[in-house]
């Protein structure tokens, strides 16, 4: 059973907790509308699932780790509107359907990106005030360094400015990677594991696997969008596109590319070596990016 | 001594403060640059001087409010940022200098204000973990309840739709001023005053004036945008301009939004009278909004 068939069920719950904060959040209609149209587009929930089986699998409780799921993936979701943006990326299409802005216009876009980051602090807000708790603050906290100045929005930046400066390298790549794509996926890890009361040691072995896991991700993402290009499948980057984005086919090529995606899958599995046969899916998780490059 | 006078010291605490974050706040310089322009813009400081005033007035520690008075002051910055942007108001100046846009590119600009709102949430939960009380988790949630999609977000998002909506009309005014100002100013009472551990009748006393306040303040900036374009002071508003927009002037005439703004102003003093002589800059900040409008 692969991890998205193993965990239909946490699907589900974050689906229904989803929608339960989305009716009682409070906002006028088209602002609800708007944040709801993103948050609702049909996303895997990697993140969340994330948290709940973390959680699970240390022995904790997973509805109390359900609002800080929820938070992340609206705080996902959020960075995905203001990265479709016209002065951003300028994607007109997001998950197959018109991105937020093409439908409920910019400024609306701006405004239900920063209503879902808000939002997200609130739920998690209200859970620690539930659950006035060490563990439950630092779940919070995990959150929002993994979304922060010193997490997403940074690897954001970097981006950004990796695309039209001369000198960018694989300390740029390795920057965006760990803060745009690994910080939001380690925080979501570290979320579950301190809602379950965690060890330090589990702890240090998920934020290794998160990283790692991270730059996987990325990479075959990379592979991903070329060998799509080649084969007509995946995204279509035009080829002006495709030479001057920062990506590890453009630093190593993609026959090192995929050695190196490879190497990082087989250290993500032996970073959670302690858990044994109780992180199967993690091990799974990892090693199934291996798969989706054919 | 005016409020402004009396508070120097409270704002001198606030500008420290905000340095401090900055300086350590771990993003990448172009993020932390970006940021840090805006939030250094000089500002008055209102939102965060009400939440120290506020708690020293009851009695509570005011090094404990500072983090959340920081916060709301971030917050204010991060939607200032957004409120600008070419897909919004498209103000190419802020308080006499280019915008944030203008300054650091559009993309960067939204990125700056995520960066803002993200860093004012990590802020309060590092207080709410070094403070593990009812009364910090109280205050962080006041702030996120006013800068929210049930605050200032739906303020913003309904003020967007009247600018181009033909059947608005005082519902829609009240709304925005209770949400885009009022929330905010509101906010920064409660959080000091949680932090204080006033009491419930306090807290609405506090609330209540919030209330009042924002909306006087919104009625005193409607009078003097229209009184500055008369005499040469103050914004300058294209006819057209100052015609569609939904304002106390457009909707009751000068004279009538001048008695209101009067009797806000009494209504605001009566409202915090339980504090007598202690509420004494609280009393002048609502009647000194009387006699901006020379």
């Amino acid at each position: 059973m692969g991890f998205a068939e193993a965990t239909k069920e946490y699907r589900e719950k974050i689906e229904a907790a989803l929608s339960g904060y989305m009716d009682s959040c409070g906002a006028p209609e088209q602002l609800r509308a708007a944040m709801e149209y993103s948050l609702k587009a049909g996303g895997k929930r990697l993140r969340p699932v994330l948290t709940l089986y973390t959680c699970n699998m240390l022995g904790g409780d997973v509805e109390r780790a359900l609002p800080y799921a929820c938070a992340l993936e609206m705080i996902h979701t959020y960075s995905l509107i203001h990265d479709d943006l016209p002065c951003m990326d300028d994607d007109d299409f997001r998950r197959g359907r018109p991105s937020n802005h093409k439908v409920f216009g910019e400024a609306n876009a701006v405004l239900a990106g920063d209503g879902l980051l808000s939002y997200a602090f609130q739920i998690m807000l209200d859970a620690v005030k539930a659950d006035l708790t060490e563990n439950a603050i630092n779940a919070a906290r995990a959150v929002s360094l993994g979304a922060g100045v010193s997490g997403m929005v940074a690897g954001q930046v970097i981006d950004l400015a990796s695309e039209t400066a001369e000198n960018t390298g694989i300390d740029e790549l390795r920057f965006i990677q760990a803060n745009k794509t690994a910080a939001m996926i380690k925080a979501a890890l570290l979320a579950g594991a301190y809602i379950a009361g965690a060890s330090q040691e589990q702890m240090i072995a998920l934020g290794q696997y998160g990283e790692l896991y991270g730059a996987l991700f990325q990479m075959t993402d990379d592979i991903l969008d070329v060998v799509g290009d080649f084969e007509g499948m995946g995204k279509t980057l035009g080829k002006d596109e495709a030479e001057n984005k920062l990506t590890y086919i453009s630093l190593y090529g993609m026959d090192r590319a995929k050695d190196l995606a490879s190497e990082t899958a087989h250290q993500a599995v032996e970073a959670i070596s302690i858990f044994e046969e109780r992180a199967e899916l993690l091990r799974e998780l990892a090693l199934s990016c291996l798969s989706r490059r054919s």
